[in-house]
């Protein structure tokens, strides 16, 4: 076993706590990795706070990890100490379902281990996440980092960044097509910087007129104010894909208009109450389609990565130490962080 | 103007009664047609008793039209006298907007005219459909029957036959692949008939346990009683495709269950009032799809004329004469019906 040092949430209704535990030794096949950075996921806090009912305590979240590798198991041949590597929210996976199969690891059939609180629903030992001081991985679960500085604004491309990627890739979205974000928060803000790097028109949506400027900053061509019905009718059936990412109920329907015939609103945000239901006739009457989208394989995870390496992408980040962590959770429920909170892990040490 | 002779209802409270107006006289690119059968939809009802709101009185119903080609303008170079033909759903379109130019006239961007009550939302004339001795038709629009037997049969391809034949075809439903349709009724038991025919594994999922025997005679080749949850967890990811048939209000979680990853079920019928709203968990875990289909093209509609005559397909149905339609809407709505209603409109002289 090896050492390793964190911060633990030890129940719902307690603050993340500075937290000491074990990992195992890089076996045969693992990868050994100092982790540098660790972004702040809204899931890390659903599950600090188990506001899903399943954490398994004590809880160490973050999944969006950039680190250095510091040990190799004798089987390890992708890496090699002192390489630069990312972590996403997959640590394992059956390998050998359809899925798995595919590279579609994050819906594969025997159910992937998350890298924190993993086996929630399978009975086995928990699993510990990035925000702490070091991580233990299988080889086939840990990406190349190939950006070369700000590598603090790399770690949210293991979450966010993968997770609008993923349908936008799928979709086809590209030159000649327009293009709607949904909501400008963590996975918003990547959502345009990689929607526009594909090629696309880029529109974002959102109820903050305030938001504007920092969207046509982030490379959207047009906002959209939603709670403007003018603004919404004028943009009616303009658009080929949505990509929405908001994950706090909402009224579909007035974005579901927004489609051209056969085009398809994807959420990648699971709102703990249902959104209300959305009325059937906007679907039947331009043949449109609702569809989720959850993360991204870990083949299309490096991808992603070599995309915003090559396209200069990172996230826009506010640094903190990990003491701080409490205090971002509650910044973070008002919105109030452009775009990603991002831990310094060397500040473990502070 | 020509002289007609039909079933009207003059206001949503009462029931339909004998009518007597007149229609156009057909112009230079039009065809008359003499009705030999008309098929009974839900959407007669749901407009003779004006349950959406929007209904012009009197209406004349009616839409799944099969009759003979009695008279043609001097331009009509596809149809002459004595040929056996279809109307369906659409008796015009703007023909020059993209979807028309697409062969997608049920989407047309300024609205099709629908058969009856076409310009409810238009501000023209009211249109009155085939409860009806005959009706003028643009020859674009009129459908060449190639059935040579069971004519009454064939009415109801012109809206139940192409509503489920379009979604099929355009999610590719063919060999090895696992359909689902959901309900067993007008639409449902085409749905079965065409997904069999198209080379698909059929499984009818109901709610009705004495419906399986019906389903497995009309072509599925499973049946899954939707309130049995080993049923229902047994048959969980098994689902390439599902059509879903059924208008009223139901719980779309449990079916999206069956669905595997990457699967699409398309909703053809609309509720009153909506569904409960779909869980976003069921669509994110296996990059789900939920959509909605409307009727067929035109070009569509004969080929699947064409496609269900070569395959021997015909609708289910129970003839009436139109002087029994109200007690048949009040047989509908208790589903007592297997699987169609048809009017024989020679009854108009009996
Ligand atoms: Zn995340
Ligand atoms: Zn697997
Ligand atoms: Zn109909
Ligand atoms: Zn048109």
């Amino acid at each position: 076993m090896i050492k390793s040092r964190g911060y633990a949430a030890h129940s719902g209704d307690q603050p993340l706590q500075p937290f000491e535990f074990e990992r195992r030794s890089p076996g045969e096949g693992d990868v050994q990795i100092d982790i540098l950075y660790c972004g702040v996921c809204h899931s890390d806090l659903h599950t600090a706070r188990n506001e899903w009912g399943n954490t398994l305590f004590p809880s160490v979240p973050g999944h969006e990890i950039v680190g250095r590798v510091s040990a190799v198991g004798s089987g390890v041949d992708r890496f090699k100490v002192g390489d630069l590597v990312g972590v996403g929210c997959m640590i394992d996976s059956c390998q050998h379902c359809s899925p798995c199969a595919e590279g579609l690891e994050q819906y594969c059939d025997n159910g992937f281990t998350g890298t924190y609180n993993g086996h929630a629903f399978g009975g086995r030992e928990n699993t510990y996440g990035g925000y702490a001081d070091n991580i233990v991985v299988r080889q086939e679960f840990v990406l190349r980092i190939s950006h070369t500085e700000n590598l603090a604004a790399v770690a949210p491309l293991l979450c966010a960044g993968i997770t609008t990627y993923s349908p936008l890739r799928h979709w086809s979205v590209g030159p000649g097509q327009n293009v709607g974000v949904v909501g400008l928060g963590g996975l918003g803000h990547m959502g345009i910087k990689i929607a526009r790097a594909m090629g696309a028109k880029v529109v974002l949506i959102t109820t903050s007129p305030g938001k504007r400027e920092d969207a046509l900053r982030l490379g959207a061509h047009e906002v959209i104010i939603s709670s403007d019905p003018q603004q919404m009718a004028a943009a009616a059936n303009s658009l080929d894909f949505i990509l929405n990412t908001v994950a706090a109920p909402h009224d579909l329907n007035a974005l579901l208009s927004l489609l051209r015939r056969d085009g398809t609103m994807t959420l990648v945000g699971a709102p703990a109450e249902p959104h209300p239901s959305p009325d059937v006739f906007h679907l039947l009457f331009k043949r449109r389609k609702l569809a989720g989208s959850l993360i991204g394989g870990i083949a299309e995870t490096q991808e992603m990565l070599d995309f915003c390496a090559e396209h200069n992408i990172v996230s826009d980040i506010e640094m903190i130490p990990i003491q701080q962590i409490n205090e971002a959770y509650e910044r973070m429920l008002k919105g109030d962080v452009r775009y990603r909170f991002v831990i310094d892990m060397g500040s473990l040490n502070g």
